[in-house]
């Protein structure tokens, strides 16, 4: 079989659609072989960029209602449940600085499932230290200990460098996949990401 | 098997990711047995009423960049060549009126492709009379009769009302798919509405 290429996973937690993705991807690469890079970004900042004051769900109502019933619809053809949380967006920053650090330390993708899990399956606002914290402990780590590190100026820095190249890679939405320079927006474009990284194109 | 549900497919002819459902979705009719009822309307009224002046894609320029690259590499994908126009959005008023009488009259799909193919293939403008009285001769009918047919007060008002039916279904892109009250947006989204026309949900 011909190598695969690397896709990035580039996802805010703050995003229903990147949770549909988030929840699947894991099983999609074991059974593709195609590596996986997660990278968890914040959309606030590309949105700001564009002159959006808020998620483009919310912007636009009409947008709004009809991410609502897809993305519980588009669950369901998962698999699995995924509805809007009772506050949207919530505050992403917090749980994207720790997710850097636990990917680091290799348990990111479990620590990384388990915030969208909280999110929109048990509606927890991941903009909390201590619904964190409890992901970071349910993860075997020790809350203290992740929440400092997540929190020195370096790791703040790591975050904002990924939000750069993002937008560095014309990134406007989560999810989105890039492989060999090419970017697919959405969850409904996962499979075709992975053909990429395959060499089917 | 069990009898399908009708498929609605709402397309504008100024959007290229309607293109690409169009030049596709008569064989996809063909071999899913789902019937397709071809309903052309006009994004523009949504778009104002949303506050957008323009199409998302130029009022946003990092979605219009992404979506240049994704149309032409989904259409490599699909088999056929779709590329933007030199000049976007078309106006398509004119061509969405002669396709509601074409449609009428039992020559609306194989017009409304040909329509697509004109603009987003050999990059004709389809708010000309001239370009859209050629693609009227194609299909065997006489363009004056056409063209005349297609301006009457009740076409226009007809056309009208597919704006109001489209904005009340909740749409605000296209193509979108309409199955049993249920709204699929987007050319990758209708493999998951024929699906859902079959039962397979």
């Amino acid at each position: 079989m011909k190598p695969s290429a690397t896709l990035d996973f580039f996802f805010d937690f703050a995003s229903p659609y990147a949770c549909l993705s988030a929840l699947r991807i894991r099983a999609l690469a074991q059974k593709t072989g195609v590596p996986i890079r997660w990278r968890p970004f914040l959309l606030g900042p590309i949105f700001q960029a564009e002159g959006l004051k808020d998620s483009p769900l919310n912007v636009f109502p009409v947008r709004g209602a009809y991410a609502r019933r897809d993305v519980a619809r588009r669950a369901a053809r998962h698999g699995f449940s995924v509805r809007f949380p009772s506050g949207f967006p919530r505050l992403s920053v917090l749980a994207a600085r720790v997710a850097l650090v636990a990917l680091r330390e290799g348990w990111g993708e479990a620590f990384s499932e388990a915030v969208f899990r909280a999110e929109f399956q048990r509606d927890e606002d991941i903009a909390s230290p201590e619904v964190v914290g409890a992901l970071v402990r349910a993860e075997g780590q020790t809350p203290e200990r992740v929440l400092q590190a997540a929190q020195v100026p370096e790791v703040k820095a790591a975050l904002r460098a990924e939000v750069e190249a993002a937008q560095a890679a014309g990134i406007f939405g989560a999810p989105s996949f890039r492989v060999d320079g090419e970017l697919f927006w959405g969850d409904d474009r996962l499979e075709e990401a992975l053909d990429w990284a395959l060499g089917r194109r």
